[in-house]
């Protein structure tokens, strides 16, 4: 093989209460990889579309690039590599953007040398080249774009990420407004202490909704999806996050919380007609107070990356 | 019906990550109640064992015969009732003492009066009980006693209760220690925020021993069961604590932690064998420091109160 496409899928983390180590996969949107061998060595990005010229082109400092370098240091291959990355999701949209390209990187270079090394090791270079994007690795994002499915991530240290069993038809809306929140600034107001009360509030709806998951209680799901610590907060960077929650949990949806350090917002649902509904509704929402948005409507996405050519 | 004897069980509370939010039964040790009915109206208390005569004989004091008040309030029924306690575990032991005397009572009265309620309505009952004991209703020793099985509170208000699926095979081993720990000094010395970090971490840990459970992981049980935050403060009062853990751990625990507020301490195991290998080392560990303890080994309580007569 000299020559390889990969596509990684955009995520959801920090679903509702599970703060930093909760995230899902989904269908679409996501992040196309093209690795092509080449006589020169090494690594050089060849071409980036869809980031607006946002993106550096320097291999230390773009996310994917940064993935396939420190896996080819770790299995010891020094070969010639030009990278073409399609950006195919919004930027700075709280979607897991630079995890999708770093895992589409380090999952591609992999597919190339032959699947030298296994999907669980992948996921420390993975979230080295996520590390340069955010300042931290999210694994929330980065394994359920790696592994698919809903993603726990126990620990973070040492890391221990499980994969949860969840309901077969369980359905993501996800809303991306057409505004920017940094991923910095979000963390930034976040408060470094929270009442103990809050706390075991937020572990009860944690024990809840991994209980509903892998239970297939979807009422259960629906009462744990809260987050009274962050949402409050963060929410306040999301013009019209209320009412655009308000209109989707009427609209059926099982539960709403920011996608990730927003602004996207998701939704779960049951079937495949009530996300597509939700959605419409959560637009008609932004749309009354002027912000334009874009709708993805998948199920959870239980692949993770895939070879496209 | 005229007479009944009932046994309802003791309970682990606060299971290590899980504090206030996870509890469950063990077969052994429990409370008995006898109820009988009698001409002349009103509840009495005739007899309580086992408590070394600590325990009131005032039926608006004791938690068995404030659960049956209230619960004959509630269903209306003006009866003539005579009381039987047996205290058939050691007092102030982290055991869920007050819980199962509670329960016993309502269940009792319950099973008495032809099942008038369902047994998640006779859930605030035996809450309001226990709550007169230890100044609040602790959830996760009475659903466990009431419903059987490991429980987890989702929420306080509303109150939401979930039985949570288990491993067959999952045994508990309890110790008992013979020094005694205030319930409410227990609570008194714990503090009132929690950084973020630790508490991400306690969720983390929440997330993965539900999952854990429900997935019949036992590694995941086993890697989950960690409390950063209550227990380095609690195991203070325990004499030894430290090492009656490192004990059970190293002959094959699961996981280890305070029951309740303690001074009891549980230990989860994969098999009877090995529980009581866990027992009989953590027994050791508190004989060298001169203090006798009392072991009990089960499995998981599956069925909560059942009638003995």
């Amino acid at each position: 093989m000299d020559s390889i496409k990969v596509f990684a899928p955009a995520t959801v983390a920090n679903v509702t209460c599970g703060f930093d180590i909760l995230g899902f996969a989904v269908e679409n949107p996501g992040d196309e990889i093209i690795l092509k061998t080449c006589k020169k060595p090494g690594v050089v990005i060849r071409e980036i579309k869809g980031d607006e010229g946002r993106l550096s082109h320097a291999v230390e400092e773009n996310t994917a690039t940064i993935s396939i370098l420190n896996y080819l240091t770790h299995v010891e291959r020094d070969i010639g590599l030009e990278v073409y990355l399609h950006k195919k999701m919004p930027f700075g949209s709280g979607l897991g953007s630079s995890a999708a390209s770093s895992v589409a990187g380090v999952f591609a270079i992999n597919q190339l040398m032959g699947q030298l090394l296994t999907t669980e090791e992948l996921l420390k270079f993975a979230l080295e080249g996520e590390r340069v994007a955010s300042g931290t690795g999210h694994a929330d994002n980065v394994a359920p774009s790696l592994m698919g499915g809903f993603v726990l991530i126990r620990s973070y240290d040492p890391l221990d990420v499980i994969k949860i069993n969840t309901p077969e038809n369980l359905h993501a809306v996800i809303i991306h407004p057409n505004i920017e929140v940094n991923t910095k600034d979000a963390r930034n107001i976040l408060k470094k202490n929270v009442p103990i009360k809050s706390a075991i509030r937020q572990w009860g709806n944690v024990g809840g909704l991994i209980a509903g998951l892998t239970m297939n209680d979807f009422g259960l799901i629906s009462r744990s999806m809260e987050d009274a610590i962050f949402e409050p907060v963060r929410s306040m960077l999301i013009p019209g996050f209320d009412q655009v929650k308000a209109s989707a949990l009427e609209a059926g949806a099982l539960g709403c919380g920011i996608s990730g350090s927003g602004p996207s917002i998701f939704a779960l649902s049951t079937a495949d007609g009530t996300a597509r509904k939700i959605g419409t509704v959560m637009k008609d929402q932004f749309a009354q107070i002027g912000i334009e948005s874009e709708i993805f409507v998948s199920k959870i996405n239980q692949k993770g990356p895939v070879i496209l050519d």
